[in-house]
Order: structure tokens, then sequence, then C-alpha cells
């Protein structure tokens, strides 16, 4: 009898009984791995594109097409903003990347960003009832050197077709002009789901751990690994949210950020890194060692694990201690091996482990708030406004060590995003559409359960075609064998 | 009682019994254009995204995103060409425009085109099987013009997330170049439809006019109006199919094109117009007019109608003679007015009328055919094999002076089109998968049905919801009310 069902149930049971803890942990990420490569292949990627519109005899192909379609065009031409209404741009993102940090793979090539970028899209379709694309571009320049201004000028032109462009896994520091000059320079919301989403997503797992340990946000030393676009986003966001700077310590992999730090000041492509050097770690501590030796919190989006964060750093940690551990795909500590040494609370970008703070839970219910109402941009508060939302969410239901956050399932969380990210929009002048709370709640939650019933309805029907167990049971073995 | 229907069988009998046949053709193409815009705003357009892979339980976000995806990500960085087959990549074609010359409205601004190239990405899918998304983009430079350089950048930047790239309404000169450079460096087909997509269905067309009328190719005098990107090619290959190029006269806004033409060999960018003076019209022919003059064909590709062509230049032209009048949407003379003046076989791109040789005969079939064996381009060759596939489907159930092409719902055309040209890429030595015949219509049929059960599923189930009756009878309505 197989010990694996297609619903991927319980992963740890399909191990054998002689596994070790570290055993099972690595079999589960290989396992995954395995199916995954199997199962993309199976079905030939994840998404396809169908109408929307209905084909009721073949005159309707002049209404779709021409002659028909040439009032559509006129209008657009007359008033551009007809087209969010008159084509499928205003519940469209485009998730635009140039592959060169793809999760903890690194440069993965041009096409070799498509697995997570439709993979976005899925969820941006699943999670939030959004349209998406995945667009992975060449982003070299004739020097061979990936060049910001070739995305810059590739998200401009992309720009009328598209009501959202999602950024996703550009390297540092081509990201972080990319999008402050996206941000600034398009009149539709460019979000760098790297940089605002997982700073989005961890200030609301912040929000919550902190309420279960019972610490303030002002009185807790904090330390950070990594000062990437990721970290350097979720410390602005966090320091907006009322953190006291001079209890912050960040680390990039050549120690510790500080007015010390010439390296960062001289090059003006890092003028995020070298704001956080200007704004904390006043005494100048040089090390995550130090920085993390009576911390409360620790956030990380480092490298790959394990074995980045060391047990003896986390028991150096103060009492109650919470870590963040979240770079992908394998976190630098795993959870057990963090508990192990001592801290509290242990999150990360895994679904498959407790407290996932992947931004998966940030980006289909804030883009679909920012859709509904046409915002022209997204902003900071709409962002801290989706960390409060989802905190929220899980605060309602009850909140503990193991379970800080909402999970992918809790399915309200997305459409009560879109709702208080809306409102924040509106309040901060970026709206083009003025619509009730409530209003925005309903419309993103009809669009999010067709999507979810329209998946479940192409299953049963055998439109999406359910893989051989064969499948499942080969990638496991394959699994188990690279374990043993 | 309503006098029309939701299928909209028989639009003629919905206008006033008082209207003359003008009045109904104007009638017809209002009403079209009414409903288009009611019924893309019903909708919000016509495309969508959605699942093509199962979610069978909530660990499967691990094997369609981190950590599983992993496997995805690194397997293509290792070699690029499994993105075809760990990907939609496989099965996607980009719609590519700068909206500079929709369809029959000229330049649109970016955002205009989107009406028509979301209804290619349509047509691309319930016609042809395939995936598409279409991208309207702003080509303007930082002199306000439009830069031919950057489509041809952004494309590059496109090239590998995408199987293929269709592009689309791009005002000449520039269309030009964008097509040439791009099927020349880029290592997916580059389907410029105007051009090359109307020259074969064009020439698809003369085929079997010229075998109803009993004429041969190589000795028929032809008259071509316009001489853009669609027209150039049509005569392109039309000369390559065997007709003879001093029997051949064409003509621009400006007067003949021949030898003389000094304006036309000044500017480098219309070195294709210049091939055209080159080749044919050695007596320097100089205006449309004396062109027709006993001419056995006239081929139009110019500027939108009625009255554009007059019916006396018709009249001057041999016994039995053809009229293609191609303009979209409305044709430089309407058949029923040609047919008076003693045209035998008239042609238009508009499914309205009898005779429609719009090119979404040939793209869904010829690039459905080309993304089953990964070709890495469309050469002429399969351009023509194209044409030939398309008439010989007309030929074999028999073709008259009202019925030269199949039409759109003789989906047979689709699959027999994507194996001829699939076979033509093989022998070219531009495929990268070696299949047979069979194989590849078994394929391409099992697609594009697969396509029109899923759409058909979507209304079944309301997932596509019905207009109601009163859009089309509000349409219906408006559209009479502008002719009376």
């Amino acid at each position: 009898m197989s010990k694996i069902d297609l619903a991927l149930t319980d992963l740890k049971k399909a191990f054998p009984e002689d596994f070790t803890e570290e055993q099972i942990a690595k079999g589960q990420t290989l396992f995954l791995k395995e199916l995954a490569y199997d199962a993309h292949k199976f079905y030939g990627g994840k998404m396809m594109t169908v109408p929307k519109a209905g084909m009721y005899g073949p005159n309707w192909f002049n209404v779709w097409y021409t002659p028909g379609v040439s009032r559509v065009s006129t209008t657009i031409r007359e008033d551009n903003s007809a087209s969010f209404e008159l084509s499928n741009r205003g519940n469209l993102v485009a998730v635009v990347s140039d592959s060169t940090r793809v999760l903890g793979d690194g440069d993965c090539t041009p096409p070799g960003g498509l697995g997570v970028m439709e993979g976005k899209a899925f969820l941006m379709k699943y999670l939030g009832g959004l349209d998406s694309i995945a667009l992975c571009v060449d982003s070299y320049n004739e020097k061979g050197e990936h060049d910001a201004d070739k995305i810059i000028n590739f998200v401009k032109m992309l720009q009328p077709s598209v009501g959202a462009v999602n950024l996703e896994d550009i390297s540092q520091p081509n990201c972080f002009k990319v999008l402050d000059t996206l941000r600034e320079e398009c009149d539709i919301p460019v979000w760098h789901d790297d940089a605002q989403g997982t700073g989005c997503v961890t200030l609301s797992g912040l929000i919550n751990a902190l309420k279960v340990v019972g610490k303030d946000i002002d009185k807790v030393n904090m330390a950070f690994f990594g000062a990437g676009a990721a970290n350097t986003t979720i410390m602005r966001l966090i320091l907006q949210a009322g953190a006291d700077p001079e209890r912050v310590i960040a680390c990039d992999s050549r120690g510790g950020l500080h007015t010390g730090r010439d390296d960062i000041k001289a090059d003006p492509r890092f003028y995020r890194k070298w704001e956080i050097c200007e704004a904390t770690n006043p005494k100048r501590v040089n090390s995550i060692v130090d920085a993390m030796k009576g911390a409360d919190v620790l956030i990380s989006v480092a490298v790959q694990g394990p074995g980045v964060i060391k047990p003896e750093w986390v028991s150096s940690m103060a009492d109650k201690s919470i870590v963040f551990a979240c770079a992908n795909p394998v976190p630098e500590i795993y959870p057990y091996e963090a508990k192990a040494a001592g801290a509290y609370i242990v999150a990360t970008g895994r679904g498959d482990f407790p407290n996932q703070v992947n931004n998966s839970l940030g980006f289909p219910g804030i883009l679909k708030g920012a859709l509904i109402v046409k915002a022209s941009k997204i902003t900071d508060n709409m962002a801290v406004a989706a960390a409060y939302s989802t905190a929220k969410t899980a605060e309602d239901r009850g909140i503990t060590p193991e379970s800080i956050a909402p999970l992918m399932t809790e399915r309200e969380v997305f459409p009560r995003e879109a709702r208080d990210v809306a409102m924040q929009a509106i309040k901060d002048g970026v709206a083009r559409v003025e619509m009730s709370a409530d209003e925005v709640y309903k419309k993103a939650e009809a669009d999010i359960q067709e999507a979810t019933d329209l998946t479940d309805k192409l299953m049963e029907l055998g439109f999406i075609k359910e893989p051989p167990m064969s499948l499942l049971e080969g990638a496991l073995q394959r699994a188990i064998d690279q374990v043993k």
C-alpha cells in the first residue's frame, strides 16, 4: 500500500520509520523537488489562457474581432482609461523577472525563472482571483551585463497592456533602481514582491509573534541577517511600524551595516543599504554572531541553509526569542534545530513547516485590492495596512507560538487584505475609483471564489488531468534514495 | 418579438424591411461595432488565465511553488530548451503590437490595440488550441517617435518566456525592419501576421479563385492597390508561386511603383517597396485607374472604404475579374457594389460577407504547427505550404465564385495547416523535433477540440455568463438609428 495520497496529506509519514527528523526534513524537500519536476513535465507548465467571453455563433467572431472590435480600438484611443474596462487589462498582473535571483537558486538564466513566475501567476489566480502572465526577460546589455535600464524600459513599454506589474527575483543592486524608478514613473502599481511583499508579510508575522511573547516592538533588540532587497525593505517597514533604530543591527555577507561601511557609501547603487547604515547600529557591531547575542528577534533573509545560522547563535539570544529564517527554498536553520537551541517562535518561508511567512500571503490580496480601485501605485502605507490586515486575520482566530500567521488555506485573508489595501489607497489619494470597504470585499471574495471553483471544475471534468500515483511514488522513491 | 437571436444567425433580417442593401451593409457594421463595445464592457475583455495543473491539497502549493519548483529552475538553467516542456512556454504565443496601425483605424495609441490583440489571442486559443497573451507596447522614444529598435529590443527581451511571437498592426516603415531583424535574430518563430499572414491567406484565395475562373497564375494581369507590409508580402509570395512580374502593377497613395520612384529609392527603410519597384511594372503605369484597366485580378489592401475603389474602375477590368478588397474593417468597395460593376469573384477580410480571406484562417494553424515541432522560425516556404493547404481544404469540399476559401467554422483547415506547416519546417531544417504528419495532425486536432470544448463548458456552467438580450437589442437599435 502506498504511503502517499494524491492530496499529499502527511508527507512525514511517507518516509521510512527509521528516518531521523533531519532525514525526513531533507527527504521532504527532495520529494517536493522531484515531484515538481515530474508534475511540471506532466502538465507542460501550470497556466493557460482561455476565453472569458462567449461564442454563441460564427458571427461573434465579427464582434470579438474585426469589424466590431474597431469600436473598442477607437474608444480606447479617445480615452486610454477605457482600456481597463474594455479589455482584460483591469484584472491582469504581469510577473516580471530577469531570473537573476530565483528564490534560493541565484542566477538561473532568463528562462530559468519561468517555473517560479508561472507559479506566481498560478497563486495570483487561485488565491487572488487575478489573471497573470509570467514574463522572464533577458536583461543582458551589449557588454554582457544585467542592465537595470533594460528592465525599466521593458516594463514601461509593457505598461499599456497590464493593470499592475509584480517585479520578482531581480538581484541587487539592480532591484533597487528598477523598483524605485518604476514606482515613480509608472501610472500603474509596480510591486516588488521580494521587497515590499516580503516586508509586509514579515511585519505581519512579527506583529503577532511579539503579541504571543508579550514584548513591545519599540523595546526589542533585533538582528537582521542579509541586506538585500527583502531585508532592507523589511527593516524600512518595521521601523515605520515603531521599532527603535538604535536597537536594530543588520549584517550582510561582509559584516555589520553602520556608518563605517565605506564600501556601501562609495557605491550609489546601494543607496537603500546606506540608508540602513546611517539609521541603525550606532555601536557599529560587526558580525551576526555579536548581533544575535541577547537579541529578541532575528530576521534572516540571507542564503539557503541549512547550517547558515548556527544553533549556538540562537542559544545566545534573549528569553522567548523569535527567529525568522526566511531563505528559500531551504531556511538558514531548520525549525526543529532552532527550537532545540531555544527559540520560542520560529517562522520560515516554507509551507511545509509551521509559521509560513511566505509572501504568497500578501501579493494576491494586495494586488487584487489595488486593481479593484484602479490604484496608480502601491504606497508603503498600503503595504503596512496589508500587514496589519493579515496579522488581524490570524489574531481573530487565535495565535500561538506555532501559528502566528494565517495559512494559505485560510482564504479570508485575501479579500480582507484587498479591502484594507483598497481603503488605504483611497485615503492616500492613489485610487481612481471610490468604493466602500464592503463593495471591495465582496468583489474580491467573489472573484477568488470563482477562480477556485473554476479550477475545481476543470479537475472534475478532466480538462486538468489527474497525475498517476506512479508519478508520486517514483518521486518519493528517488527522494528516499538520495537521503539514505 | 426580437429580430435577433443570441447566435446572431441572420443579421440582414434584423433590419427594417425598407432598408436598401447599402443601408443594411452599413447597419450591419454599425451593429457589430455597437455590440462589440457593449459586449467587451459586459465581460471586461475576452481572455483570462487559469490553472492547467491540479491542486489536490495545500501541499501542492509546495510543488507548484517553493520549495519544489526549485528543481524546475535549476533544470532549465542547465538546459534552456527544457523550458518548452516544464513551463507553458511551448504552447504560448505573444501577440505584440505598438498599435500604430490597428486594422483600419490607424494609430490608436498604445492601449488602443488591446481589443484587437486580445481578439487575436482569443482566436489563437479557440481556433488553434494555443495559449496567447496580448502585448500592446509603447514604442515612443525620447524624441516622441515610434522607434523600431525599441520594439526589437522588447521582443528580444521577451523571447525566453514565449514559444513564438506574432507581430501585428505595426505601421510602415517600422514593420519591415522589426520583422526582418527579429526573424533573423530570434531563436523562436516571429510571425508578422499583417505581412506573412495576409500574404499566405490571400495567395490561398487567389489559387482557388483562378481555378474557378479557369485562368493561369502566370498569364493574368494583376493590379495591387496599397504597398504596405501586407501587400508587398502578398506580392512576394504570389511571385514566388509563379506570377509574371511584368504583368504586375502596384500602386501606393502616390501612384505606381516602378524604377522611376526616386522617393522610395531614397529612403532605405522602404527597401521592401523598392524591391517591388525594381521587379514589376516595366511600363511605369502611374495610377490605380490605369493599372486596373484590363486587369484580371485586383488585390487591394489600401484604406478603409467604402468608396475608395470606384465601380467604374472595376467595370474596366477583364472578363471574369477577381477583386480582393481587403481593407479592415470596411472594404475599399462593398461586395454588392463590385459585383454590380461586373466583378466575377469578390473577396474581403470580413466574415459577414462571402469569401473571407481574413488572416484568421492562417495564423492559428500555422503557429500551432510551428510550435508542435518547436520550429526556430517560419520560412516563406512554410507560409506558401500553408497557402496551398488552405486552398486544398476548400477545394476538397468544392469551390464556387461565392466560396473560394474555407470558413472559419470549417475547423479541419487548422489541423491540416498545422500538419503541412510542420512537415515543411522539418524539410527546411528549422524543426527541433521530428514527428510524422499524422502525429502533428492528431496533436493539433486534439488541442483545438479541447479549446472549444472548454469554452463551451465554461458557457454551459456559467463561468462565462450569457449577455442579456437587451444588450443585443440596444446595440441594434443604436445601429438602426445611425443609418436612418
